[in-house]
């Protein structure tokens, strides 16, 4: 079985480090001309798997989009899930899920479970309740070949104040990005436990050094509309910037469903000039 | 139309302030004979908001479980969520979400939104990015008659060091607890914006005194199974006790469903005693 941060690796040395987010916000199914529906979400993130597929290496479905139509929403998210990974792309369910002991275990059962109805190659999760709390979910998803990544440092203002909060030497953030260090098996090039890392987060006021992140993939939300741009990439992160999945939704979903192929591609092109 | 924190205070002052558990673990599922399965669920559910329903104020499914099975698993927490509310009892969807902007919004939408399928009364949410990234949910939440429970302090070790990290002048527990009141209407007797308090939590280490969570319902788990005996209740939240919600699952749960209605007796008995 090959870990989750390998199979991460390969996709990003293949197709670069674009992740195409898949949000059917009802903005969007509107101008897509699809129903604020189940029905429509489903088609939505079809859609977008198929411009995706071969184009980029990672998609990231955004769960609450879907969980708003309920057990609806998620047979919908189901066949999407279904879709990407049958097209050979990673899939991260960005779900942000968080809890303590077996309410944890069964979140990790639900998202990374092989055969389960939800199986994403990886789920976001929450460290508020301690990253020790994610012990047990993040032993499944290794055992499992599967990754997690774990919210450390947001570009949204008011996450700031918690963010940077002495957490003993360090700041939260890192602190958080220490503690999921520690829970990995060492070795590997790429670690399965990733981290959220936002784009325009200044990574010195959180603490994150390029040797506390070294080898550990970082989702970095925050690029196109919310005002990261992607060329920027590599001035963001500098050393750590290999390993940066620079997620993009709303840029690219807004081209529409005929416009979606040379959105990413435009995107990538920006990304990896 | 009436907010979510006057109809609570009506159901404890009612009933009291027990918060039955419907947590379908597999190791329970097993010992009440019941399949591991969404069908299995629904049935642990449905049996367990009978034997609360006319008993106590409050019940509390814990959402991982019913998830593990996919839209399967929501179809059953949809049928258990419709049961109790329709059986009168106030519901928290223990769903531990978080999310910015739009993504938040679509969380609130899902557990929030009369008539929606997963209707609840209220949702529990993660404050990591930032309490300022709930303020739309809390509006939502308060334009529609419901609540949200923010965790601030929990039992678990594992959350010490993040949960107690300086955030200005004040723990992060209590930094969280100060912007959730912020978010609230004034006036009210009990808000409708609670916050999830672990019940064996040093409220001081935390920061957390009674002036500061004056009037704020307070979801305590941790009782039973889990450490805290009820008739501790007063001794441990003082003057705040009467706000407490005291959640009990696995103790409960375990009586199995012959024994259940007794237990959750014998549970307001110790509680109220």
């Amino acid at each position: 079985m090959t870990p989750f941060g390998a199979r991460l690796q390969a996709a990003v040395a293949a197709r670069g480090r674009l992740c195409v987010g898949i949000d059917p916000h009802t903005t969007l199914l509107s101008a897509w001309g699809l129903d604020a529906s189940a029905r429509g979400a489903r088609e939505f993130g079809l859609r977008v798997v198929d411009a995706a597929a071969g184009r980029v290496g990672v998609v990231k479905p955004q769960v609450s989009f879907f969980e708003r139509w309920g057990s609806a929403g998620f047979a919908a998210l189901e066949d999407v899930l279904r879709a990407a990974r049958d097209a050979g792309l990673v899939v991260i369910a960005d779900a942000k899920r968080g809890d303590i002991g077996s309410t944890m275990s069964a979140y990790a059962e639900a998202w990374l479970t092989p055969g389960a109805p939800l199986e994403a190659d990886a789920v976001t999760v929450h460290p508020y309740l301690g990253v020790g709390s994610l012990e047990g979910a993040a032993r499944f998803a290794l055992e499992n070949g599967k990754g997690l990544f774990v919210l450390a440092a947001t570009s949204n203002p008011e996450a700031a104040v918690l963010q940077t909060a002495p957490a003993g030497a360090e700041p939260v953030a890192a602190a958080v990005a220490r503690a999921v260090r520690a829970l990995d098996e060492p070795g590997a090039s790429w670690s399965s436990l990733g981290l959220v890392v936002g784009a325009t987060v200044e990574l010195a006021t959180r603490g994150l050094s390029a040797d506390l992140l070294q080898g550990i993939p970082l989702l970095a939300p925050g690029f196109g509309h919310q005002g990261a741009r992607l060329e920027q990439t590599d001035a963001l992160f500098g050393t750590l910037a290999p390993q940066v999945l620079a997620s993009a939704s709303r840029s690219i979903l807004s081209a529409g469903p005929t416009g979606l192929a040379v959105a990413i591609e435009q995107h990538l092109a920006e990304l990896e000039a």
